[in-house]
């Protein structure tokens, strides 16, 4: 019942602060003999990595990971997988407005309440850094699922969306945005960086298919996977929507129009015809897609004055200097890949478990 | 790690099928000394029950709950409490074509995936009567949370939306669609006899509103309040998305529009000027009103034929019979509110362990 | 996290107070396609039954068990499996003295100071008769693992032993005491009834025996199968001690008196030619028989007074009336077997999870 | 459900092995505001430090544990505490022969049989360095539980037990034995020289009470205090028995002379004029002293020949080299003092959940 470790087998738990020596995640229950070293991992970090463009925040960090136990002769033991990522670009200084009042849509405040006024720095475990240590656990848990393939891209920055006619996979990492079209890609070049300038923010939605994923994965009542996957996306940093399938276009869907009719196909397996469910029905993958999609909110902290209170209760104004993102969704994408990855490995062992 | 059970301090586990004896929930977890009688869950069995409207399915159950363990003299013991509910009206025959084919849009084709194609008949524990235990459960939380109100409507059916000027919370329980506004009502009368008369089906959009929860409850990183929400609304049958605050709109605000300023508030805490986060930050409550909004697609159990296959892989065509509900996001409502008592209950438990 | 679960895929919670209307066990994790009905249950319930005989307590219980759900067409789904055993025979007025005071060596002192002084009756939910779910439940597991052969027996009673040279298996049920030593049950029988008639207790030894478990059940570090073993016996009414193999005798064996050479056995596996470790190295099962043993306390409830105090904390002297044991351990056995199978499908399960 | 994390509420996963290059252990749920740095938790680990004395075994780790985050201005923050302790001193080719068959009464067998034949070297994680991580782990427990005090002490060697009226707590660290009878830990060193001369090895037995412990902590029915505690002492390795009180000695006891007498005492708490309960009755701590007692059978590891066989199923002998104790018991002492502390931090802070 830990709330700092995720999973059900296959688990991982984070530890870390932003401002501390290094941040990891030790891994547990991944089975043995899979091939793992940090080649397989670092590929991940290095695309959620800060720096990487003018669009994302100016911090630059190696992220480089060292994998410290789990592994003997190039494989998983099925012994816990100790991973480290050190810190190397802290700027302390940066955050000492904060230390004296509360930035607006960020958790300070909230902290603050949970585990009191003089003991905790928030920022530290709250920070997105954190994420690193979650894209480093990803990495492995695909070793676990070889027969899935995951990918995501962001269809809306700032309410601007792509055009599904000029979706193009190959586009996503062609452009800093993960985006799969390449007009969208221009537009948003423009638009994130007019923010930038404003000193603003912008919100953006993630989608993430999960293709290859075979029926059965999933355990009803309360371990259902869209359940899980809920839970894994609403728990990334400044998410506030999650939709499995069509989600709320759903509700405004007749029942005819959105069943996924059933026809016979191959090996006995039914083919479906629409996949308005995305992929999960009673909380049981079906074999059809798993289709996400993540709502994520503009970054709280921005440099335009907002209204707030100091930690002694008086009214005061807080602009947030330092480095920050204008649009965390686009660096948000790696991590919801790494979250689809973790809960679908995390099914296969369960429903492996149940049902043998 | 059970899959029947759900929550961390404050927990319960399901049991019981559709068309079996009974169900019940085993509610672990509730502290000693709380007042406890059948007549304090018996009104939320009878908001959440069949038969209660021409608009919701026409099985009649009465959905009478027995406690069977955990009470002395009236007050909870601290010991588990075993609640159980009988089911009165079944009907097996109407489910033999289901039997035989797999039904779009349902669990089946899932289930059998999952458990095997001749022991499981999934319908049994995949129904929604498992609700009614949720619901049960769900009472016994309130008696943990007194300091906090929740209130759960309809906010649209079929993509007819009500008008938030026309909100009258009165109006919640007088008409059959837990509807806050009397014109949209109105409406949705025509709107889903007619759904129901074309053997057709509607999805719908709910929201609930916690107000009272004290800044401070949940769990980061992975016990956030918002992510158990997630998950809870998730899992409950029918739901395919879920918003916080204002959710995908966030998306499209600008930071400093998404912001909610705070100034000096009475006894030393802040007043937010604002709530598009929902109530949480970084997974922690702040002491605004939590705000959830959950997305139903309509019922998959339809009159109108539909392709699909049957359990020997042969094409078909499969039209429901027997009982169903137009629009299952009516009778979600109080499932809506029990899961936000729930997992409420669980957090406030699970803070004060964390924090004293 | 429930406290009122046990196991970690296989897993049960119990409920029900000892002068309440029923007690129960959810079974959870159990796979389906396993066939289970009443019969394959109450067998194991007659054997713990109290009023068996004139050693054990008079009081009179049917112990007759439902099955509620969790089973369809003679067979486990997979669902939850809801077992409940109605209290036909409570007879309050034996506790009344009870209420006021503490009994020395029972729980009722540790129970008042954990849940209050007004509001809990511990004798309820402490009392052994929760014991009869934990073995409806244990029958259950055992379907989870044909292959076992689960034996257990009394070794001791009152400080007298069994002759090993006089083993055998056949007389553990032609007795009051499941004791496998003609001569040492009819000594016992003289023991007993001399204690119960002098208002004393006894203690005893249960040394059980599992056959069959396949090398490889257990999970290191901090899910060894000795440990969970341990937790299981442990947490049985009045146990104060267990042993593995020689137990307490191998700390006083040298090194190379205590090793279980091999040898090449049948099928590529060893062949132990001793085994002292009781089947267990490191936590996992070698594939040796699994030998647990325990110790129970005598019984606390007797009829010679005892130096004690009030709730409102005066001196005073307590005899407890009523019907109770004058050795617990015998009616233990059953429990302990019911132990030794639900650990053992549990760990049947969480290896299968783990390794495939 | 992770096996590889221990604990409730405070709970901690260990991660490293005996050849690579760190271990260390995550420390999650430890409350914020407690004073911590690595000088609260050295001292710890340098009583059970390899190397100590000629009695010990010969590998000379620094064990120098740092700690890398869960800390802010030397207090506790209420996140994941990350511990680490390099590995220097290993020596790689004293294991090859292992590596061609399996010890006698090591995990070895039982690893492969688990985790396979090719992929896996048990020896790293099954390895008493582990215990290095507990240690250290339990020191952070501790900073919990400040009104407890925890003292561990061998009474047995070999067959060879204290005088319990030479009891002098202050020789516990004067001798290499943790003896507190100065004539036995003579004795002892005699004893233990002539074992390791011999190649043999010899079993102990360790004693562990803790003082201050309030009565309330433990929860019925499956967290009961005594059940962890077994788990706990259980799951050391070599351990192969655990008491609570006087253990089996109570099987041989008539009720009356085993019952714990109560007088009024002060606070309103009652004074107990016995102890035979070792501190807990039904799983609940009673105020009293817990006394724990755990046996360690006698070190696998020993240079006389044993019959065993290789790999590939063909009989051999193995006498292991390297560097080994000739009574694990002795640095037994550290690990079992830990996992009291962490046991006990577990259920100061359930009970605190559970009650408030």
């Amino acid at each position: 019942m830990s709330v700092n470790t995720f999973g059900r087998v296959f688990r991982f738990t984070t530890w870390g602060e932003s401002h501390g020596p290094a941040l990891g995640a030790v891994v547990d229950g991944c089975p043995p003999g899979l091939e793992l070293d940090e080649a397989a991992i670092q590929p991940f970090l290095d695309a959620r990595k800060p720096g990487t463009s003018k669009f994302t925040t100016q911090r630059r960090e190696a992220d480089e990971v060292k994998i410290l136990s789990g592994v003997f002769e190039g494989k998983t033991t099925g012994t816990p997988i100790s991973l480290m990522i050190e810190n190397t670009d802290q700027r302390s200084k940066d955050y000492s407005d904060v230390a004296l009042a509360y930035r607006p849509g960020h958790a300070d405040y909230a902290y603050d309440a949970k585990y009191g006024f003089r003991d905790y720095r928030g920022g530290g475990r709250s920070s997105a850094r954190e994420t690193a240590a979650r894209v480093a656990a990803g990495a492995v848990a695909r070793l676990v699922i070889p027969e899935v393939t995951i990918l995501a891209y962001v269809t809306e920055i700032g309410g601007d969306a792509i055009d599904p006619a000029n979706f193009d996979a190959a586009q996503i990492r062609a452009n800093p945005f993960f985006c799969p079209d390449a007009a969208a890609a221009e537009r948003w070049a423009e638009l994130v960086d007019k923010a930038r300038l404003d000193g603003s923010s912008l919100g953006a939605v993630v989608e993430c298919i999960a293709t290859g994923v075979p029926a059965g994965w999933g355990a009803p009542l309360y371990g259902k996977l869209d359940a899980d996957l809920a839970a894994a996306m609403m728990g990334i940093n400044a998410v506030k929507a999650v939709e499995i399938g069509d989600g709320f276009a759903a509700a405004r869907l007749r029942g005819e129009d959105n069943a996924d009719p059933m026809r016979p196909g191959a090996d006995g397996k039914p083919e479906f015809t629409a996949n308005h469910a995305g992929g999960i029905a009673g909380g049981i993958a079906t074999g059809q897609p798993v289709v996400v999609r993540v709502g994520f909110k503009p970054t709280s902290s921005i440099l335009i004055p907002q209204e707030t209170i100091t930690r002694e209760g008086t009214a005061t104004q807080l602009a947030t200097k330092g480095r920050h993102d204008p649009c965390v969704g686009i660096r948000g994408t790696p991590v919801v890949e790494a979250m689809m990855a973790l809960v679908l490995a995390d099914h296969k062992l369960l429903h492996r478990g149940q049902i043998g």
